[in-house]
């Protein structure tokens, strides 16, 4: 009997490190699966993700991993394989981008288990219930906003939420809470990073006669749309295509884009190096 | 016998104008061959270009289209599909967007005739040569820009030059010159414009950690990067690309990327729709 | 008050019959918004496809239109633009590409009206319910094939449907039932077709050891998997996929695929040449 | 001062094979640069590429993986990233293949060192010359097939070549010579394999009508059409290309597709599982 493990290392770059970690593994009886390491020079760091099936536990994994760490420096990620990553959905009136994250874990796609999803408004309650999923309204206005952010925060202590993710919740949180939930949010923008930032970008768009829109995830920062990358993909448009169509033919992409940055932030894939992030896609 | 003339017809929508054209061909013995046409609602100015085998003359054509032109207010083009436009290329060190033009003419793709090639340096004298093109070196410093330039205007002169086409000439005209080639001069911007204007482009793109780099095909205008859009193109990347290894990745999609908008620009497949383009594809 | 038409033509080509059909529009008071032509050199023949917003009605553009067609022979169409398809799925067990169609169609991006989706299991009747749809299961075996496409034949003069689209049906119709059925039903194929016809082209194309995968929407006709294509598209696999996972990827690509063909046919942009199909996109 | 090595395995699956591989980098100063491994379920076979900078000499770590490719019983390549792969090209009359090559080559793209370029006609041979490569004309006929292949042979062995690149080279290989170049030679198929095998793929293609067109670089075997698969691109087309169209589009994504393929072959990148190809692109 095994069970599949997934390591993420990011350190210093220095020797022995492959020889170390595929050291612990034997040492548990594991196998690798899968393997794949980056060296960023910008930074200096060493980035590695392994998958391995062992026949060892997974706290024999920590507790051998533990001296490696150490010796290493490493900023260290140990994962069950088949643990699901709590997920909180957030969304506005749009229900394109929803579908297709609800959809998609439906299908077995994404490695997320979503126990609520938030809105402002009403609109999308029955897209969540036909998945079997529950549905809150937090409604917000400027005045209310702390209240909102306040009743979020309780939810996700809650519902112990790992992962929220912005499906086009179109609102912006303030800066507390933005810093609270760093590393842990992801959005999708609509436009390709970073042309059209701020508001419209479809719009903004039309207006500059571009030949390709795009849609960009992004890990959620203080600096609004200037967070971490994660995936951003395009599509052709012509001339013919008015501002309103051009929003249609993006929420596709949109829904595309996030759904793909949430399958590679859950199967533990996305790692940082400083303001860019590394993706063993 | 026939021969083949191409329409490029820009007015103010009004019903009549496909049936008035329509017309002129029938009376000079002309099948379309081609035809597209787009409705701007931003300018409500209707776009057509038609390709038509006629059996009458050029000058029938121009004589039955005057009226035509006049009771539509019509921006007319009337051009021979035979007739090449003569074009200089101008570049600097890098061969690749040259080597791509060069080639793509060589092999009839193009619907241009280069009767000289002009850079700043000497480098790729032996790549115009070997097709069988003139060079001629303009050096220029800052000091020596003013003559330069005049050089280049004597240039286009003498040469009967129609379309000036950068493909990585890496300076910036002065803004009199740039008046002076208005809707005549493409440009070729290595990033998906508008991210990523002015130098640099791969070393801000790798610095943000974009997904995707991109190349844009543009007319030049006196606000630099901003002039219309003809053509933009990506191609992915990942976070193990250091800057150089994207310069590299991107000088094939410059290269395309302006090929496509000399061969869309010459076949008058090119309206200009205020700062954006009509692009009958 | 203005209502949008189209028209659709095929006829022998031959001069003057851009100029005759906008003479039409111009009589019942049509501005032309959209207008395709192409001539096919296989066949001789030539189409036109028309949107045209006129004051006047259907019946004068019918009348109108009755000597043009006798005169050029044509192969018309003429149609409200208001006017949705009645069309009926057929699905089996595999939820993707039935969601994609009742999604999009949803959201406005068809111009279809499903009055009912038919299948041979009970899986997706919840799908189909979610947005309104009726759902009947025609359980089919090999001994009921006759009885069950009798029921088939039934349902779509009872519904009075014009277009079936077989999203992932699995199931092999009789030649009689196909003949009938002869350019008003689209399958999709799940593969890059020619290759990899028959069945299972995920574990073909695995085995091959492709590095794309395809997937193919086209007209259902009597020779299987050779009927006329009407949109084509793939995505980039890896040695690292088993035919399994070729599958759940293949899945997105396929309803991508229908829904973009489902919407050219209906907004009827598909005109038929010979065996190949002319696509006014 | 390090050198850069690449080390390639296929093996059995089993535990420990990493750990040894990096105990051996680690004893001759070796940092892991670049790593990627795959375990193939269908042959039970692991694969492994390392890059690798190194204190110690290349002889040291042919002397140390001695016993680790015994004990594994290791289908083992070692490599200094710095050699190049002696290439010969062949070709016929189409220049855009060879062109593509040659230049990127000369750009510094791809790994090759090319002494001569042969071909079975004599208009290609200024291109090669302007990159300062020898050329062959070997003229062939069925008569004298026996004998160009000699001569063929006899170039291979003078030229000291280790990789055979057909672009465009337009003639059918004897079984013998087929079988003596196994897995040292690569060919472009104009089409997107297995679709369209044979003569004439683009007319089949067109005659299809199919909605994209595709390049494949593969192996050469016996087996016409039928070898292990490197790279494939297509592109999009219409019903309006003709067949002719067709060629002249598709001769630029087989110039890109085999320039690919070459490079991940020269950079070791290809390993072969079964009739399958392993990419670790």
């Amino acid at each position: 009997m095994t069970e599949r493990f997934i390591l993420t290392v990011a350190c210093k770059d220095q020797p022995g490190i492959v020889h170390a970690v595929s050291e612990v593994l034997l040492e548990i009886g594991g196998n690798i699966a899968e393997s794949q390491q980056f060296y960023s020079p910008d930074s200096g760091t060493f980035f590695l993700r392994i998958e391995a099936d062992a026949t060892g536990s997974f706290e024999e994994l920590e507790e051998k991993m533990a001296p490696v760490k150490e010796r290493f420096d490493m900023k260290l990620g140990l994962y069950r394989k088949s643990d699901k990553v709590r997920t909180l959905i957030m969304c506005s009136k749009d229900p394109r981008t929803l579908n297709e994250l609800l959809f998609n874990n439906h299908m077995g796609q994404l490695n997320i288990d979503v126990p609520l999803v938030v809105s402002n408004h009403q609109d999308l309650k029955q897209h969540a219930y036909f998945y079997g999923i529950n549905f809150e309204q937090i409604p917000i206005t400027k005045d209310t906003k702390p209240e909102a952010e306040a009743r979020l925060l309780k939810i996700i202590d809650e519902y112990d939420i790992e992962l929220v993710v912005l499906a086009r919740y179109m609102q912006i949180f303030s800066d507390e809470l933005t810093s609270k939930l760093a590393g842990k949010a992801i959005n999708i923008h609509h436009s390709f990073l970073p042309a059209f930032k701020g508001a419209r970008p479809y719009h903004q768009a039309h207006e500059r006669g571009v030949k390709l829109i795009g849609a960009t995830a992004h890990y959620v920062t203080e600096d609004l749309d200037e967070g971490p990358i994660i995936e951003q993909n395009v599509v052709r448009v012509t001339h013919s295509e008015s501002a309103a169509e051009l929003v249609a033919i993006g929420r596709n992409v949109e829904g595309q884009t996030l759904s793909k940055a949430v399958q590679w932030h859950t199967d533990r894939r996305v790692l940082m190096d400083g303001n860019r992030t590394v993706v063993f896609s």
